[in-house]
């Protein structure tokens, strides 16, 4: 099968159904038209079967997830999706099973018709290991784009949700992933009430709406990718602060509310994959948006002068090594 | 090594230097300003290391050539480019091989300073396989963007260069690379004749300017990375017509000449590996452009109501199965 029959089989359908593309898949390049006022925002990030995802998930969830990760990178700027370029190398024992082409495909598309995202790239080629490089566009109003930078001295430190779902998920995946002897990996059955966790682990929700509500209140912001405690260093890096953290206060799930302290803490802080977003606003902005939309961000501590992380715990500091996801 | 300090200590000063990038790597996203009365150009292509280019390429060489494939892309819609976005799989071995590292940056650095091209955005994975996905943005005044849709039956079709050298380098290449007894590639030494041939398969040269200059000249165009016979054939497709083509005309280097025609034809119809531009003009056009940019496209044949890819010898007819490079 040519790349060319490859992309317009299963893709064509993805392309071009955004107004600002003018042209979709099809050409050497795609043409795209950028709003009058706005600035362009885009990311990559690459995925890799068995680094990035175990091997025992599903060709819906690794095409969903693969789109995902991105969409929480421009949610992070405050940006408004537009469209991915995928870069795509597959083993060919995936290119010839039609069932995983559709179901990746699949996976894919609901989350590019869910966040109205255009697929305005394509490439594909063989490799022995499944990677997905997907490049995302978004937009932004002129200005208005939120950085890492921007963190005060006084702000408040909030975060979106529920943070150490997806590696606790992933702990007890691999935990139970079985490889067979011809090396087969199989999906774990995982417990009833484990499976919310591995929707956060397999199909995370990128917090576009809220990244576009927090332009013109957040003065700094990050998707927490790596872990909870490396992103948030970014965020304190870039902006030349520190930051107060209250350990009792990182919203997380029941199940990992029943975990001893450390290795509860190990999951929030250093866990990764959660895709919330992690950010600071002046006290005066938190309540005003706090007040007009509820229950959507959480207060977990304070930018301060003094350089580096500190934990909290009972008001007592904690002694807790930072260690995210390293890439290498 | 964590993928923020790969990305910081080799690629930061690749980064931000164009003037309308307002935000470089080193955030979530890059944040830029398009050109006022100018549309987005966009593609992505991924190389594998044994796939796309031989095992025992030079870090330089693979670093540059992965961008130039892309440049060429974009010169074949007419666009000027901006920016790539690089996502890195790399082998442990080569992560830690400061060398490897520097040079294939080095590559990166010199084709983007030679076509004013900003790194923009960056992800670093490990992988067991050498897997680089770039994706690369360009600008193109409004509505100027030369597609593969537009051949007109009476159009000129036309060559930027020499086609075949980068596919011939390869056999020859190839036929000597040898594997140690440790898996490891040695460089073969190539013929002093031979070397230019290497350089148009290791240093691709991508025809930005040309494709520039082509804009409201050309009717059609792309770029030739999978085969003479096969691209043309997407304009054909694309534009719904056919094309007369003489074999003699299609301009190649002194060493192919002295080959057998077969093979010869081989290399330059099914070679791939050219990164030349294919376009097509009507004649009116062609002379005006010929005036005034002397010895910069070559006729090869022409456009014609009936479909399909008619290949002519001495004014006879030829028949050789077109088959360029499959990506599966």
């Amino acid at each position: 099968m040519s790349e060319f029959s490859l992309i317009y089989t299963h893709f064509k359908h993805l392309t071009a159904q955004h107004p600002n593309t003018l042209l979709g898949i099809g050409d050497d390049c795609a043409v795209s038209q950028i709003p009058p006022n706005h600035q362009l925002v885009s990311c990559v990030d690459t995925l890799v079967a068995g680094r990035h995802f175990p091997f025992s998930t599903s060709a819906y969830a690794i095409g969903y997830k693969s789109v995902a990760v991105n969409l929480s990178d421009l949610a992070s700027m405050g940006a408004t999706p537009y469209a991915i370029l995928l870069g795509l190398s597959l083993p060919t024992e995936l290119v010839t099973d039609e069932n995983w082409i559709i179901e990746f495909t699949q996976g894919i598309a609901d989350i590019c018709k869910r966040f109205n995202v255009d697929l305005i790239g394509g490439d594909t080629t063989k490799s022995d290991i499944l990677t997905i490089s997907v490049t995302a566009l978004g937009f932004v109003p002129n200005g208005q784009a939120i950085t890492r930078r921007g963190a005060k001295v006084g702000d408040i430190v909030c975060v979106s949700g529920e943070i150490g779902s997806a590696s606790f998920a992933l702990k007890q995946i691999l935990d139970k992933e079985k490889i067979d002897c011809r090396g087969v990996s199989h999906t774990p059955n995982m417990a009833k009430e484990e499976v919310p966790l591995q929707q956060a682990l397999d199909l995370p929700f990128p917090q576009v709406e809220l990244g576009q509500k927090l332009r013109g209140f957040a003065n700094s912001m990050i998707d927490i990718s790596d872990g909870l405690g490396q992103d948030l260093g970014h965020i304190l890096t870039a902006s030349n602060v520190g930051a107060v953290i209250d350990l009792a206060k990182i919203p997380c799930h029941s199940l990992l509310q029943t975990l001893p302290n450390a290795e509860k803490w190990q999951y929030i802080l250093n866990g990764g994959d959660d895709y919330q977003l992690c950010f600071t606003l002046s006290t005066a902005n938190f309540e005003q948006f706090n007040q007009s939309h509820p229950n959507q961000v959480f207060a977990i501590g304070e930018i301060v002068a003094e350089k580096g992380l500190k934990l909290l715990y009972d008001e007592k500091p904690v002694n807790f090594t930072i260690q995210g996801f390293q890439h290498f």
